[in-house]
This record gives structure tokens, C-alpha cells and sequence, in this order.
């Protein structure tokens, strides 16, 4: 393209934007969060339960069930791949299990380990890029260093992930949203899974923090299977090295579910030797409203079904208007993924902060650029994540088109500004 | 009393003792757990919530609201003496949020602090006694070191507590529960609330751990009153000092309540700055259902006389069946408290462990001997723990009586065996 070509298409680009900023929108694509009208879908949960008592007659109103409701556990067991034994239910948010999961082992000798993390002299954990900022940002809290490693259409590049656990034994964790990835929609190939659970690593107390957030998400009518990661870390002989975590969150209510934690016995007697000293038992008449609200395996099955038909319109529309206004010309890629929350943009290298703020200035909020890395920096500076799921549809079509606009612009002018 | 006196007083005891266990009871006095018709009188809560959205049109389903409802937090104000902009709402449970912040100081650096405690040779909390024994869990499952300090009339003894503060920097805490307190029923008379505030520590990132879990748990019509600790801390120049906990758990349902957490403006940025990390958000509808169901400060008052006609005979059970069978026997003293869940009794030194060994083998089990001593280890072996809500009355008539018959029959043999 000849530089007068490039002025033009830059001219063209500035028009739309000022009358799109002209529009004065005032729209949202930052946070995961779930729309009025899914949350509306569980509103049967507030009057679910009308006498506290558990199947096995349990007065669910008082103290106790540190390992919640088995009713509760029974109906996400396959879901989450963890066996009920194994499996924990507690309180409203699965990133507070995380978050307490690392301060335990600071704080306490993990199966296998050889002394506290806050005793060794440096903690590392690889976090596959582009990922989730709140599981960077327990990490920055806590002092832990953050390695970015590369996503592949597979999951995390393992030829580079084996070398920097087999290398360094202060390399003791690694992020994984193992199905319709954070943000990126990626799903774990069996083989990706098969070795994270086969591979040596240095640290004898490596942990896989295995936030399976989009179980049940599906957003097409061939549900994701991944493989399990604790029979084949226990097969592999490492059975004590997957966390697993999921939650009710983006199901039934965002603010009110139930979250879970599913590990070895090992690590579930580890947990508990914490936890017990912390809580009474989680709410477990909340937990009697799951398991009256979604009934069985099916029933969630089911209710996954309906909010994906509210859900699918919205990422349909992101994925055909980004085709309509971006698509051939080479200045951006997007994914198109077949469930969870997220869509990732991808624009031109040194162009995502000025995206998102140029769509800022425009009245359309976008997640800051840099959060799927840690640290905030994305060294190439091209990755935005895309939340249309609480925005109407008409508010996700204007604010896609506007984005897509701003990275008309954006480029353009990065274009010309490197000739 | 002669060896033969004994002999025959030791004789009778057994034979009451032989009936007492051909009885077959099953009694529980050991935790301090509401009553089923306790938590009956608060199943108003649940269908308190038909549509969740706050006072200010917040849509409670979904995520955020860190510190809580404002207008819940408008209803405890008064009662826990924490300005509304200092009090947050969280779980469902205030000794997760004293575990907690023994957690956040381990591992960030507090306010007034020269480094997390986590970095320090050693910590140390003042642990008055008899006190609370899942206070002294958390800190032995940290590897905290307690020292004991008597409790008097007014509270801790202030005489010891002052010195030991300004002795030693590494004396970190105190565990204080302020009114009616656990399990003595102790209130802190003004003058101790005062010296805690104002005394002088060796540390500069002391903290009185203030968990006023009784604060409107009266069992008279002269509700007891406290100084406010908060202000007091402030007065004297040490406004960081305290940490305010209580809960509604012992107010609507023990295992789905609400928890507080009240401190000064910087201790309140620092604690979420931690939570932040940690967490999406309380579950916001059940602090609505909370809100619909006491109303506000004065519709909790009147819930808490409807508490106390329930547990007030249960109390004067006790004292009454005590006095009846042991008093002016001098074999034990008993505290006779204006509220709270416990009253202590004090059997002969030595006796405690063997009380509860032999009320066991008949059937009634009673809170551990030494329980709430650190460590649990009563030196004196002499404080025992009951607690008479759970039970009904006649439950908790025959339990007394029982323990009585034990008390009558350990002593004596004590009395034997040392002459």
C-alpha cells in the first residue's frame, strides 16, 4: 500500500471514529460477568429451599459440613472429573480456593514438600500467556514470579513448559484454565494434559492450578472433553500434583454460587488441616439451593443449554461483525471459540493499549491491554480479551463495531507512522 | 473431714456415679451451637428475598460488592461500635476473617509494620484464659507462640499484659472476646478496654484481635456495655490497634450468617488489599435476606430478647442444679454470666481431665479439659467449659446433674488419694 493510500485509509478511519465517538456510547466488554437475563434463568434458587434439611437429615442451618453437601458434590463430580470423595464444595468464589490453596502452602508443608514456600528463597510459576489477571495478581500479591509461556491451539507450548520445570526447582505452579481457556477459548489436547501429568519437574511440590472455570460452558452443540488430570497424574505417579478448581458461578448466580475444590487424598487432608482451623462449614443451605435448583447432572446439563442460548447470539454477532469490517484486511484475528466467556483479539504488534484506549475515549470499555499477561505487559503489546456476555445484544453489535473502527485507525496511523 | 468421712462421701459418689451410667445418656454440651428452636425463630430468612436488588438498585446476583451491604452494615454498627465506613460484611463466618488476618499479616506488610510477620524470628499472642480454642488453633496451626494470661473480674490482668507488651517486640497480638466473653462471660470493664488502648508495646504493629462475638447476646434486662475500643485506640494515638470481628451466626443461622470486620482507615486498605485479590464479592443475597429479616438496630434487639427467653432457662438450669448439688460443698465454683453461650465451671486442681474422662464413659460429653487454655494444657487442670444452648432443658438437667455426680465422685477420690 502506497503512503497516499495509507493516508487515505487513515482520513477514512478518522471520520468513523469521530462520529462514533460523537454517539457518546457507554458500553462494557471488560469483566466475564454474566447478563440480567442469564442470572434471571436461576431465579428459581431464591425460593428453592423452604426447610433446611440435607438428604441425610442433616440441620443444614447449623455449624459444621466443612466438606459440603454430598447431594451437592454427586451433582458436579463428572463435570469437574473429580471423584465425590475428593471433592470439597465451600463458598461463593473458586479464586478465593486459589487464593487460599497458595497461601497455604506458603503458609504450610504441602504433601511432598520439603519446607513452607515462604521459605524458599524464590517461587515461580509459569503462567501460559495469553491468560487471567486475577490469577497473576494473587501471585504479584504474594511475592511469586511469574514466567509467561506460550498458548498453542493445544494449550500451553509443553516443549517449553518441560524445560523450565525439569530446569529449575523453584518452579512450583502452573495456571491452567484447561477448557475454553481464558481468553483465548483454547482447549487442552489430551496429549497437552498427558504431559502435564507425565512430566519430571525439579520441585518435588509442583502444582497444576487446574481452574476448570468453563466446564459446562458450551456454546455449540459438541460439548469439549478434555482428559482427566487426576487419574493421569495418579497413573503417572504424580498424584498429588493437580488443584483443581470450578464453581457455580457463571451458572447459577455470579455472586452467590458455590465453588469447589477436587484433589488426591493427599492433598485434600492437607487442605482440610488448613481449612479446619478457618471455617465452620461452608453455607450450606446456599449448597441445598444448588442441588434443589439444578436436580441432577442432566439438570445442569440442561440449564447449560438455556444460557447458551443467550450467550451464543452475542458471540456469534462479535465474530460475523469483526469478519464484516476487518476481515481480508489483515489488521486483526480473532477466535472463535465453542464456549467459555472470552473472545481474544489480536491486532497489530504495538497497537493494543492504543485500541483500548482510543475505545475508552469512545465510550467503550475494554479490558486494560496487557491483563492477559503478567505483570500487565504484553510484550508484543497486540492482545485484547472481549467479554460480550453482559452487554445486550445490540450493546455488543455497537461496541464491536466501534472497536473494530478504533482498530481501523489505530493501525492506520501505527502504519504510517513506520513508513 | 476424716479418711472414713471420704471413704463414705466417695462410696455414695460411686454409687450415684454406677446409676448415673446405667442411665445410658447421650448428652453433648461441647460446642456452642444454637438450639433447632433457636434457629427456628429465624426461618423468616428464608424466603426473605424474592427479588435481589439493594436499596440503591444494585443487582445483587452478580458480582462485586466487596465490603458488603451498606445497609446491612447500618444494622451492626451499633452493636459492634464501628463507624459504617469502617465496617465491612463478608462471609459467613468471623473466624475466617481472624484466620485470615492472621494470614494477611503473615504474608503483607500491616500498617505501622517493619516486615511481614512471616519474616520475623518468632510471633507471639497474648492469650488470655481460659479463652476460646479455636482462637488458639489458628495460631498454633502457624506455628504462633501463645502466652497465657489470667483473666480477672474486669478482663485480662492488665498489670501483666502491660508488661509484657512493652518487653517484647515480638509480642504481636491478643486475643480478646470483650463481652461475655468465651468462656467465662467476662465483660472488660471500661478501665481494660482503656489500658489496651492506650498502653505501651514494644511492637509497632501490635494488634488486639477484638472478636466480639456477644456483643447483643444478653441474657438480663441490663444489657452489658463496653468501651468503644476502636475510638479508645484512636484517643491514645494507636488507631491501627484493633481488629474488630463478630458475626450474626449466633444471631440468625450459625452455619449461614453474615461476619463483620471493623477496623481504622488504613488497617480497612489494607485488609482489601489482600481481599481484593481474594475475592468477587460476599454472597450479597444473603446479607439482603439478613437485612429484610432483622429490619434494622432495633429489630435486632427484639430478636435477641426472643433468643434469650429460649436460653435463659437453660442457664438458670444449670446454676440451679449446680448450687442444689454442690453448693457449700467447696469441690467446685461456677461463673453464673449476663450472656454469651458458656459457663465455666472450676473443679478441684487436678481434677478437670478426670471429670470429663468420667462424664464421658457415662454418656455426656463435655468441651476437652484444657481446652481453652493454649496448647490445651490447663496447668492447674481445674477449668472445664459448658455449654447448655444446644441441648433442651431437660437435656441439660440431666447433663448438670450428671456432672455434678462426676465433680462428687473425682474430687473425692483426688482427696483419697492425697491423704
Amino acid at each position: 500500500m502506497s503512503v497516499d493510500e495509507l493516508i487515505a485509509q487513515r482520513d477514512r478511519a478518522r471520520q468513523d471514529y469521530e462520529a462514533l465517538v460523537a454517539k457518546g456510547l457507554k458500553l462494557d466488554l471488560t469483566r466475564g460477568k454474566p447478563s440480567p437475563r442469564q442470572l434471571d434463568l436461576a431465579d428459581g434458587m431464591l425460593a428453592a429451599v423452604d426447610r433446611a434439611v440435607s438428604a441425610d437429615g442433616v440441620d443444614l442451618r447449623n455449624y459444621g459440613g466443612l466438606e459440603g453437601l454430598p447431594e451437592l458434590r454427586a451433582i458436579f463430580t463428572e463435570a469437574l472429573q473429580v471423584p465425590v470423595g475428593q471433592l470439597l464444595a465451600a463458598g461463593n468464589s473458586s479464586l478465593e480456593l486459589m487464593h487460599d490453596a497458595i497461601v497455604f502452602a506458603l503458609l504450610g508443608v504441602l504433601p511432598g514438600a520439603e519446607r513452607r514456600w515462604a521459605d524458599e528463597p524464590e517461587i515461580t510459576f509459569l503462567c501460559p500467556v495469553p491468560g487471567y489477571d486475577r490469577h497473576f495478581a494473587i501471585c504479584e500479591r504474594y511475592g511469586i514470579k511469574m514466567v509467561a509461556v506460550p498458548m498453542t491451539p493445544d494449550g500451553p507450548d509443553m516443549d517449553v513448559v518441560e524445560q523450565l520445570v525439569a530446569a529449575d526447582p523453584q518452579v512450583k505452579g502452573i495456571w491452567c484454565v484447561p477448557k475454553y481457556s481464558n481468553p483465548d477459548g483454547t482447549v487442552y489436547s489430551d496429549d497437552t494434559v498427558r504431559r502435564l501429568a507425565a512430566m519430571e519437574t525439579a520441585a518435588p511440590d509442583f502444582r497444576i492450578f487446574w481452574d476448570n472455570a468453563y466446564a459446562v460452558h458450551h456454546l455449540t452443540d459438541q460439548p469439549a472433553e478434555i482428559a482427566d488430570v487426576l487419574a493421569l497424574c495418579a497413573e503417572h505417579g504424580h498424584a498429588d500434583r493437580a488443584f483443581v478448581f470450578g464453581s457455580s458461578s457463571k451458572i447459577t448466580y455470579a455472586g452467590c454460587g458455590v465453588a469447589f475444590f477436587g484433589s488426591s487424598p493427599a492433598n485434600i487432608e492437607w487442605w482440610v488441616s488448613h481449612t479446619s482451623k478457618r471455617s465452620i462449614g461452608p453455607d450450606k443451605i446456599n449448597q441445598l439451593r444448588h442441588v434443589r435448583f439444578l436436580g441432577d447432572a442432566d439438570g445442569l446439563r440442561q440449564h447449560m443449554r438455556n444460557l447458551a442460548d443467550l450467550i451464543r447470539p452475542k458471540f456469534d454477532a462479535v465474530d460475523k461483525i469483526l469478519t464484516a469490517e476487518l476481515g481480508g484486511t489483515g489488521l486483526a484475528t480473532w477466535t472463535a471459540p465453542a464456549g467459555g466467556y472470552f473472545i481474544t483479539l489480536e491486532v497489530p504488534e504495538g497497537c493494543a493499549r492504543e485500541v483500548v484506549a482510543k475505545a475508552k475515549a469512545a465510550g467503550i470499555a475494554l479490558t486494560p491491554a496487557g491483563a492477559s499477561h503478567p505483570y500487565g505487559d504484553d510484550p508484543a503489546d497486540r492482545t485484547i480479551r472481549l467479554a460480550p456476555t453482559y452487554p445486550d445484544l445490540a450493546e455488543v453489535e455497537a461496541a464491536i463495531t466501534g472497536v473494530a473502527t478504533v482498530v481501523r485507525l489505530v493501525a492506520a496511523e501505527k502504519a504510517l507512522s513506520t513508513t
